[in-house]
């Protein structure tokens, strides 16, 4: 079976997938599961067009890992096939822990357990699954494998999951404040004593990704309305008595997405 | 209350809601409950971005309805602000008595009722609530109106509803091929004898929207791994009995929609 | 003849022709002559794509200037059918005056006489031409006529003029930084005791249009390999003698701009 | 000295140069020349932004070959670096003979001398001053490698010159009907037996390539206006005697090309 799969994406426009690793772990229930969570949560009572998926953000901020390990490499910096597989698997796998509305109830309901923690947990049952083949991700996921800048392109202040869920978040919004140069950004990469790094020419975009990113706070994740239906979610679910008393839309919705 | 909002649409841009009625149709439960439902049902499984909903189209489609209407009044036919709203209104609950995936469960379970007799039966509801307000809404709808070409904007060979379908089901699944020129082809509607009809040098773009269309429905709403996810749920949904045996992952995606 | 053409532009998809009159200044010598002068000079040199015209640039604030008077009276302020053309004349017209390189020219070889100077008296000569038709343009254009904001949406903190050459230029260089987001400014616009306003939601777009202008200034119109063939160009053009030493291309170049 | 620059292109966002000797073939005068010759000529006359250079249009179907190489590679196909560079080199220079409106003149004025013939001719002495550098690339482009689909993906039926030229005067006239899935058409490109083949699935994108080629030709490259000027370009030329009878604009626009 051919598992290098080519997946229509409207941001990027094609998404390859680039090993059969990434494939396999595609398949399993726990990534599948991310096609009923929301990226943005209750957003679509504003933007309407903001119903894009962690399992649609997971694997954009993969193609966008694969530009970036071209980048890198063309630049004369080794980054071996196995290293390249586990960047990969580790950013497909980095909100893999993310429940419903999980930013909203992880600082009331769900006290303690940050998605972060979980996504580790379910990696490392992963991991046993697929004998041990996701080790050096889990490494890398979790800062312990020398050459930083690898991790560095999953969680940082410039790593590739941000630059998706910017990029994603105003294509579905239609938000375009917040578009970035990607293609430019990931163009301007480069590694110095392992540690990621920006070309000097590049600095522009990145101010222009800085403020962007800024603006996307101000203009959706804060949004007065976002915020105040989340917060209605939280009432409700802490007091289940209030719920005949909720508009039956609102729960509905809710219900759609728990289920 | 300012009604006349603003909603960011990843397709057009922006949508401004052209009357109060509009806005206050859009907030009855029967037009928020299309929130819920799909433009493309089990899509999504094969085209990840495909999760627009109907809310959204019809929102769509009705900013088609405006630009027309621009572009047709000034052309020197008259429609009266009255007949532009009755066709706004007529085009945003064109979809209005679609339950979720319609049109996969017509065919099969829901037999005898096809939406487009449940639209107008809720239509009337609507006009019941809004005492008589969409009238003539409903004799546009129905083709009861002397000006045919209002109808002819929302059901006939070139209509609103399939230039957003067409716009907003490429836009979304990333199938560049279903990209039109909606512009330029309503800058081309004219009217003639209150027909519908198109400037003789729109005839290329013509061609291009039914190319457009052949190919869409080649490679996205007959694409075999739709309609056999689409087959699969028609049988979970005669045969309970096999539900235990589905996929769970499959159930859990069609509860989502269902509740 | 049917004056009200459609022109296909890549920036804006169409630009109507919203008046006769503009349509007769169009096909002036006056205004053809743009068709010849770069709208960024010896740009395309660093930038391959910035061939675009103050031809096309001037439409194209043109066709944003109708979007404006659009949005401003859809919120209760009155606008003409004569101002509107004004506005429209005046804008269409305010670089008429520019000469090839202007800008790199005005400050070396022509000294004293500014391209405004020069627009304002080809507006007087076409005003004779048209036998006054173009006063109140002319007036609107030198700030004189009472209602301030049509001036302003001409040359001022945030005008058509602006909002044009930053959407062409970033578009035709292929800096993306550049991108604004002219559809919402424009539609923030508003009047507010006969000066031009901004709605307070219009806020974000408007820091992000401040950003992408400095960003635009530091990639593109500053970049030093501009600067130096601009500063090349005054010293040919200087001192004859050196041309003979100067690069062959460069000199056929510059040559085939100035016939 | 990098030569392996990043140039900036509003079609596919950034072009690499994927060789120092396309660097080098660049830097040479007959490359150079390239800039002053429209892709389309006198096209801009009907639609303004078409003011592309075959400079930008061989820059562009050379970033095509490199990702045609790429995906064919991945295919398991075998094309070793030096090959990579002769088709590059090859695709560059395709279109190096062409001189202003050669389209035009080829057929009146010029006869006997097709623009082909002098991009050969151009090439070997070309070759010559890189000393024998080019040969490779000269059998490429003359169909005497034994890998034929190299060959194919410069001059065939599906050839990054078309694909190039499609997508690029598709995107500079604001013409949308020509716009065509580039990169899904070449994602399916694929080898059989030495010749170009396309994988079954890209049927569909094959298709709307030949209806968007065929549009483009009714609505651009056979515009009545385009032909007109052509024709009064051809007699111009042909009878000086007349020049002072013709439109001072044009005329100054023609010798602004020839210069």
């Amino acid at each position: 079976m051919n598992k290098r799969k080519i997946i229509n994406d409207p941001v990027y426009g094609f998404i390859t997938i680039p090993f059969d690793l990434v494939f396999d772990l595609m398949e399993h229930p726990f990534f599948q599961r991310l096609r009923r969570i929301r990226q943005l949560g209750l957003t679509n009572y504003v933007y309407p067009g903001a119903l894009h998926t962690r399992f649609h953000h997971a694997l954009g901020a993969m193609h966008l890992m694969v530009l970036a390990i071209d980048v890198i490499r063309s630049k004369g910096h080794t980054i071996t096939e196995q290293e390249a597989e586990a960047a990969c698997c580790a950013i497909l796998l980095h909100d893999v822990g993310h429940s419903p509305f999980s930013h909203a109830l992880e600082n009331s309901l769900v006290k303690g357990i940050p998605h972060e923690q979980m996504s580790v947990l379910m990696m490392h049952e992963l991991n046993n699954t697929f004998e041990g083949r996701l080790q050096m991700a889990i490494d890398v996921f979790n800062d312990h494998y020398p050459k930083k800048f690898l991790h560095q392109l999953i969680s940082g202040q410039l790593d590739m999951d941000r630059l998706d869920y910017l990029m994603r978040d105003s294509f579905y919004t239609g938000v375009s404040e917040g578009v970035i140069s990607f293609d430019r950004i990931i163009k301007m990469l480069n590694v110095f004593k392992d540690e990621l790094v920006i070309d000097i020419k590049g600095i522009y975009s990145i101010e222009k990704f800085i403020v962007a990113r800024r603006l996307m706070y101000w203009q959706v994740y804060l949004h007065k309305t976002v915020l105040a239906a989340e917060n209605q979610l939280i009432n409700v679910l802490k007091e289940p008595s209030i719920w005949c008393k909720t508009e039956r839309n609102f729960l509905l919705h809710l219900l759609s997405t728990f289920f």
